[in-house]
Parts: structure tokens; sequence; C-alpha cells
């Protein structure tokens, strides 16, 4: 344990988790670690839920994360824990919760939670609960798997409480580089200029007074819910690859690209894996998760250098990772979430960034939240922060859903995150669509054209072709506009739909 | 004309307006001067037209500008010479012609453009067309009232034609602060930690045999378009002083507060006149366009300082700035667009934003742009560089239009430039609606509430009430939610509106 808890002093701050939940109170504003399902506080939630069960006495926090909690998130939702959540989530019961109106959820782009805290436009934060591998002398903690927003947690908070996960091996100190903004007006530029510069600590600065308990835990984090890539998800790599092959043509790009992110999701699995046997070198990420993708390019000496701020793996290639760190030390890094997404180095970088769609419109307009524009699937993530700074955003979506019941390019998104200003290009299964420099009617033809599937092209270009005739710089039919939505919540089928009809 | 052109060689480029017209051939991409009336290229467009008018030869060009163009604008699109436009206007003869389909309008965020170009994903630039006070020995361009993308233009272009106006006063040399980040993946952190933190050239730099002409006129600035407050417009900018007055009170700003911005439009001339009477001092603005109000504010001793890219100003105050000019030199800077708009520096100095919106929707959505969903107005402008980035963002619109007719606060908006992620307060002359840390549904409450017109409040309610029941995170009736566009555009009046019987 001296390892692991280097602070003398703190070690007799060691407490069982059913000791530990004793500190979270009705209405409390709590901060914990956790991302994508790693590095999530575990043995503290869990027991509050257990003590709530067993003494009824129902306590109801706002919850604050990096992004989704492993099992945490569902435990607390499903017992009726949490009032708000935020900024991100992806754990069915809590979806549940939040389209009944139960869990107040405030989706944030995902750079920005830590700057609202900061400025006092929410808080203050009572409790930070994260997950550690080790405490250091100072009472630095060490972080595992996800870095997230538990520096700002941490340094926000009025009290700590650590989960020392012995599973996580020591071999990960080190990996981290933390570094926080200043409180503004007087704030300095974020010195990275290169996806490997490092310009923090590598565990986050505490005070340890403020830690109040320590939990020694050894449960691993929840594996990734990866879908496999089918091939339809590979045809969707190709089109990217290609268009990535062409930049480099055209002298857009150099052959070591430009930094990689992607979002979660099997579209960019598939690019990753494609990359590895594509012309390209030297490549770098630059991105918030790390999947199995990204260990799979170092391990063919493809990637030189990946800056994120969490991992999400398989339970297999978490394995192979976390006994295999001192391999990979001097190529990852894990950055807090403000950094891993800050406009500010994102578009210095000028970042190539790829993201899945629910939805898109004709006119180019993404939608990555809502279902029929009115339930939560996630949340908008980090999709705004880089879509936004990017110096090429690519969007991709398979170009139906619910086995060609729905057609996702529709002619107005039931609910927009991203606007048109935001997307370069986008990619169906059926083809690519090259959007960047083409006015709004110019768009609607080609994202027609090339990525919708044939089924609703027909219907898609008479919707555009009758709303052109009306007129506008951006045509439509008010009166249809959402009516393929209406189709579908109504007959639970878009194919029903009879154009010029409805 | 030795003090002007100071080039020697140069002085020999020099031409009449119509010789100059000349370079200007069909199909080129032209990158213009202009921003907010200001600063823009007058001579050639006129002898452009006028030689069109006379020859029949029509020539169609794209045409990049800062944002929007004085009366060239309006020459251009009338005679039909525009094909592309792009990233802002706001001309009436312009807006006709986008909506009418036949110009191609690709509005932008201000300051995505230069980058575009520099990327290649857009030009290359045939040709610019600057306004300058005058050209140093070594071929440097001094921008007069607007910089805009005129520094990118010159830099990317193949060739430059320089319109040196007399009118112009010697005393803006020293004012500009010409810096322009470079190509990457090679780029370094943009220094300005302060609003008044200089670091680039007073010049735009330019190899002399690039300049393949030089006009020289003497015709003004088309003065700013300012429509004086109302009783409606001192309202919203009481609700935002106070508002401010109470941040203030909470610790989250100081009497300085934070550099201000503000869209063109009478509340932001309206809560700047306010900050007169006002308790706080040694403000900063770090803006787009500086209006009028900005001098009234230097004049009040209240302003420190204010960094912008071009004036907006009104004939008797521009008359009295460019007279004046020794005595605002160093209080004042004009930079690229570029640069006043960059997420990086916005969000570092943690702006106040202050914008204007057509409508707003019961979840705090905004549109800035598209009458009834199709129809363009000006352009989402600078307003997103801002909105996104800044530490407080504010969105301001009057409760109706069109005398009562249309309500701006409607279920669902026709069109989304920001989403509520982006939105923290939203003001109309009814009041005020703080919606940190909200989620959807507490924000329908307090927008529909705190905002809406007394005449449109119940049926606002009672969709939000409707959809409530229907359930989902962001509660929406399909089958309504464009509803009472479609009844304005049929009958001319949301007024007639019955709820739930549409
Ligand atoms: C948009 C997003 C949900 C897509 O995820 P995905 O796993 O690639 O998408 P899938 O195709 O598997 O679809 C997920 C579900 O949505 C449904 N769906 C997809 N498109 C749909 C549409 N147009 N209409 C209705 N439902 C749709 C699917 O049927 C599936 O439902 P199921 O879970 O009941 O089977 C996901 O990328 C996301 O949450 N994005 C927002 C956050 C983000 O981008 N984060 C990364 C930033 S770094
Ligand atoms: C949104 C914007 C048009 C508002 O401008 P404004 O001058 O304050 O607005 P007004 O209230 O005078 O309205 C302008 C017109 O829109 C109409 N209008 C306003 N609200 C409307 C609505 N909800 N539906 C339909 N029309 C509406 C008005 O009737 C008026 O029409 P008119 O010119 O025929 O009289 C303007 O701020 C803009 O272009 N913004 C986008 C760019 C931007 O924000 N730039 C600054 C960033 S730094």
């Amino acid at each position: 344990m001296e390892h692991r808890i280097r602070n003398s002093f703190l070690r007799s701050r060691v407490m069982s988790a059913d000791e530990a939940q004793e500190w979270i109170r009705d209405g409390m504003t709590v901060g914990v670690s956790g991302f994508t399902r790693c590095g999530d506080v575990k043995a503290v939630p869990r027991a509050l839920v257990n003590n709530i069960r067993k003494t009824g006495d129902l306590r109801r926090i706002h919850l604050y994360s990096g992004a989704s909690l492993g099992e945490a998130d569902s435990w607390l939702s499903s017992n009726h824990l949490v009032d708000r959540r935020s900024p991100y989530q992806s754990d069915p019961e809590t979806r549940k919760s939040i389209n009944r109106g139960e869990i107040r959820y405030i989706e944030q782009h995902l750079s920005h939670t830590a700057e609202s805290f900061r400025d006092g436009n929410v808080g203050p934060i009572d409790l930070a609960i994260v997950e550690a591998v080790a405490i250091t002398e100072d009472g630095g903690i060490i972080p595992t798997t996800s870095v997230g927003n538990s520096p700002l947690f941490v340094q926000q908070a009025k009290q700590v409480i650590v989960e020392i996960n012995l599973s996580m091996p020591e071999s990960l100190i080190g990996i981290h580089d933390i570094y926080l903004p200043e409180r503004r007006p007087f704030r300095s530029p974020i010195d990275i200029r290169q996806v490997d510069d490092l310009i923090g600590y590598h565990y986050i600065p505490c005070d340890p007074e403020k830690i109040i308990g320590i939990v020694i835990t050894d449960e691993p984090d929840s594996p990734s819910r990866m879908i496999p890539p089918d091939e339809e998800t590979q045809q969707m790599a190709g089109y990217i690859l290609e268009l990535l092959e062409h930049e480099v043509r055209h002298g857009r790009l150099t052959d070591k690209l430009a930094p990689l992110q992607s979002g979660v999701g099997s579209v960019a699995n598939a690019v990753f894996s494609g990359l590895e046997q594509s012309p390209f070198n030297q490549l770098e990420i630059y991105t918030e998760v790390m999947q199995d993708s990204v260990f799979h390019l170092f391990d063919s000496g493809k990637v030189a250098f990946a800056s994120g701020c969490s991992f999400s793996l398989s339970q297999r290639m978490r394995d192979h990772v976390l006994s295999s760190l001192p391999q990979y030390r001097n190529q990852i890094v894990l950055r807090p979430q403000e950094i891993s997404n800050h406009p500010e180095v994102i578009r210095r970088l000028g970042v190539i960034a790829m993201n899945a769609a629910l939805e898109i419109d004709i006119y180019g307009n993404v939608n990555s939240t809502h279902v029929l524009g009115t339930h939560m699937m996630n949340g908008i993530g980090g999709s705004g922060d880089f879509a936004r700074n990017a110096g090429l955003t690519i969007f991709v979506t398979k170009s139906t859903a619910k086995n060609g019941k729905v057609s996702s390019i529709v002619p107005f998104v039931s609910h927009v995150d991203h606007t048109e200003h935001d997307v370069d290009i986008l990619v169906t299964e059926q083809g690519i669509a090259d959007l960047r420099g083409l006015s709004p009617r110019e768009r609607a033809k080609v994202i027609i054209e090339n990525l919708s599937h044939p089924f609703y092209k027909d219907a898609l270009r008479d919707y555009f072709q009758r709303a052109s005739v009306q007129g506008g710089h951006t045509p439509h039919l008010l009166e249809e506009a959402l009516s393929w939505h209406r189709q579908f919540k109504e007959a639970g089928d878009m194919r029903k739909l009879e154009p010029s009809v409805l």
C-alpha cells in the first residue's frame, strides 16, 4: 500500500466504500471520474445504491462526469438517485429516465463543462470522487484509464474521495499530462503545438487535507460495447480512405495526414483498420477516445503518437494494453478533456475529425442526439468541439436505420447539433459528398445523389425540386419538412411515404 | 502621392479604375476588402459595372469579402455579376438574388474563411482588390477602416489591385495589427492574452511585383444603417445591464467586466449607451465591429481599450473619428477578422458576447439568418465564433416582429444557427432568461414565461404542455412544430393560431 498511497498521513483515511458513501448527501453536486466507461468510480456508487436499497433513505444528486460511466450510470439511474446529469451519458437506463423527464439532463460540449464550473455558471462542486492508480507524497492523484474532468473536479470540489483501483497497473503512472487553463482574465495560451507536446503534471495536484476518504477496489473497467464492422462500415471507411489519398494527391495533406480524431463507433474503427494497409505513415492521433484500432495501428507501426483523454477498449485489448504499457508509454498521452477537446488546440493542429450522425438533412445539417427530434440517444459529446474547429470535418451515417424503415437522409433534420457550416464531408455506405465551397442548393444535389438510399432517393429529389420552385436560399416545404418523421412515428415506417401527398 | 505610394516603382502602376477593371475576367475568384460597409473597394467595382453596362460583356465572378460591402454589393448583384458570394452580406439586392437561387451564397463563420483558403478547400484566389491608406516602401498595404480578410486575400492572391483612398486620413496608419496564423501543421499560439496585445505588422506584407494596378479614389465609406434605439431596445439593454451587475455581485465578474463583443444592431448600441451611466469602469472591448457607441464610451472615459476588425459608423461619427484619430490611436486596434473572431482568443479572454436573433425556440435554439426557414436575411457572420467560445453568451430579439404578426419565440425554430448549448442568456423586451445549468424542459418554462409576448404565451404553454405529455428529453409535437411558420406563410399572421387545432 505504500506504493499506492505514498502520503503516510493519507493512509489513515482508507475506509470501506460503505463508509465513504455516507459523505454523499441529498442534493449534493458530485463530480466523478469516468469517460466512455473507463476510469470511472465503481465502489462508492455501488455502495451508495446498496445502502439506499437497504435503508430506503433516498439521496438524489447532481451528477457530473467526464462522459459515460460504466455500470454506475445504470445503478444510479435505475435507483432514482440522479436528479441532474451532465455532460454526457450513453446508458440505456439513464436514457429512459432522461426521456421520461425524470433525470434533468444537460448535455454539453465536452470542452465546456470545466469552463462552466470555473466561471461559477454552475456549481459549486460539493464532492469529487475519482479513481486513481496511486496518490503521491503531496496528495497528487494519478488517474487511471481516463482523465476526463477529474482535474477540474478535484480542483474545485470542497472534498475529495479517491478510489484506488488495484487492478490498474502502476505502469499507468506517467502517461497522463494534467494541465488546466487558468481562471480568466489572466490566461496563457495552451502551448500544445504538436500532438506529443507535454505541458503539465503526471498527477492531479490536490491538497491532501481535502481527501476525506480513500477506498481500495480492484474492479476492472467495463469493456467497450464495440460493434464489429460490417460490410457497410467497411465501405464507408473505404470512401474516407480514398478521400484522404485524394487530398494528398492535391497537396492539401502530406502522407502524414493531419492529426486524426474519431468518435466512438464502428466506422471509426474500420477507418483506422483501413489505415493499417494504407500508404500513410507516421500518423498522429489527437482525439477524445482511443479505441482498439489505435493500438492495432501502433502494432503495425503506422502511428507515431496518440493523444486522448480516455481509452475505450474491448476486454481483450484492455488486458493487452494494461500489461504492455511500457511498450506504448512514449507514444501515448491522456489529457483532461478540456484539453483534448479544446478549440484552441484542435484548430491549431488542423485535426481531421470523424464523427457519427443519427441523421443528416439535404443541406448538410446533422442530428447526432435526438431520435425523432425528441428522444435523447447519448448526447452531443465532443462532436461539436471537433466539428467546428477541425481542419476537415467528416460525419458518417448509414443511409437507413431500423432495417430500412428510416431514411437517415431527410428533408429537414428533426434536431440540429451541427449546422451545415461545420460539415465538410458526409459519408454513407452509398457514397461520399464533398460539400466544401458549395451553396445549399448545390449541397442538396450532391447529398441526395451520392448519399441517400435508392429507396428514398426519388422522394428526396421530389421534395427538393418542389421546394426549390417555392424559392429561398435554403428551400423547404414547411408543411412537409418534418412529415417523414411523423410518418415513422405514426406508421413505424418511412417507406409508406407518398411524396407530394403527405 | 509620395506619402501614399512610398515605393517609387509602384507609382508607375497607377491607372484608372476603368483600366483596372479589365483585369477582372469571367469566372475569376476575387477577394475584396470591406466589412460592414467600411474599407470596401469602391472605384473598381463601379468601373466594372459601368463597363459591362456599356459593352454587354458579362463577367461573372466568385466574390469573397470580409463581410458586407457598401454600394458595391448592390451594383454587382443587380447587374448579375456575382456567381458565388461568401462569407457574409447584408444588401437588399444581393439578398433577393440569393433567395431566387441566382447567387450561390456560402455563408461561413467569419473566422473560417481565411482557413478554408489557406487549406486549399476553396480557391485559389485569382485577384485581390483592397482599399488602402497607403503603400509602404516594401509594398506593404495599409488598410483603411476595416481589415476583414484582406491580409489573407493579399497573401494568397496571384495578383493584387489597390485602391488608394485619399478620403482616408494618413492618421489611420498605425491602428492596424496584421497577424495571420501560419499554415498548419507548424502553427504557434496566437499570443493575445489581453485585448491590447499587439502581435503583428501595421501593414499587410505584399510582394510589390504582385501589385498590378493602383487606383486613386476619394469616395468615403457608406454610412452605417443604424436604427436608433426605441423603448423596447432600451428595455432589453436595461435587463442586460442588470444581469452584469448581478454577475459582479456574485463574484463571477469584476467591475471591469470581461471583454465585450456586440453584434451590429440597435440593442448592442443601447447596451453600450447604458454602460455610460453604469458603475463599470476600465471596460475592454474585443469585438468584430466598432459602432458609434464604442466611441461614446471612449468619450465618457469608460473604456480602456477596443479591439475589432472594422468600424461601422454613422456619417457624423465617422467624420468625428477620422478627424480625431490621434486621440483614439492608443486605445484602438483593427485586426484581421480571423483574429478578432478566433475561437482561441475569444475563449482565452472569456468574452461577453451579445448578438441578435431573428427567432428563438422554447429550448433556446437560435435562428439568426433564415426567415421562415428558407429566406436568407444576412448570414451567420461572426455570431457563431463568439457564441460558441464566449464566457457568457447573450442573444437578444424582440418578442414579436412584423407588428406583432410574428412571434419571435416559437415552438421550434425554422432554422438553427446556434444550438441551445451555445446560449446562456436570452433577452426580449419582456424580460430575461438565464439558462445556465438548466435542462431543456426547465429552459422551456423560463423562456416561455420570461420572454414571450403576452399574446402568444398561452399558445406556447399549451404546446409545451402537450408535447411534454408525449415525452422525450426535448418534447415536441412533430405535426405542430413548424405550424406557426406555416400559419404566417399562409395567412400572413401567426395570431390566427388556434392552439391544439392546427
Ligand atoms: C450518433 C450516434 C448515436 C451514432 O452511434 P452508432 O453506434 O454509430 O449508431 P448506430 O447506427 O448503431 O445507431 C444507434 C441507434 O440509433 C438508431 N438510429 C440510427 N439512425 C437513426 C435515425 N436516423 N432515426 C432513428 N433512429 C436511428 C439505430 O437504429 C440504433 O438504435 P438501437 O440502439 O435501438 O439499435 C453516436 O455516434 C453518438 O452518440 N454521437 C454523439 C456523440 C459523439 O459524436 N461523440 C464522439 C465525439 S468525440
Ligand atoms: C438577426 C439579425 C438579422 C437581426 O437584426 P436586427 O437589425 O436587430 O433585426 P430587426 O429586428 O430589425 O429585424 C430585421 C428584419 O427581420 C424581420 N424579422 C425579425 N424577426 C423575425 C422573425 N422572427 N420572423 C420573420 N422576420 C423577422 C424584421 O421584421 C425585419 O424585417 P424588415 O427588414 O423587412 O423590416 C442580425 O443581427 C443579423 O444579421 N445577425 C446575424 C449575423 C450576426 O449576428 N452578426 C454579428 C456577429 S459579430
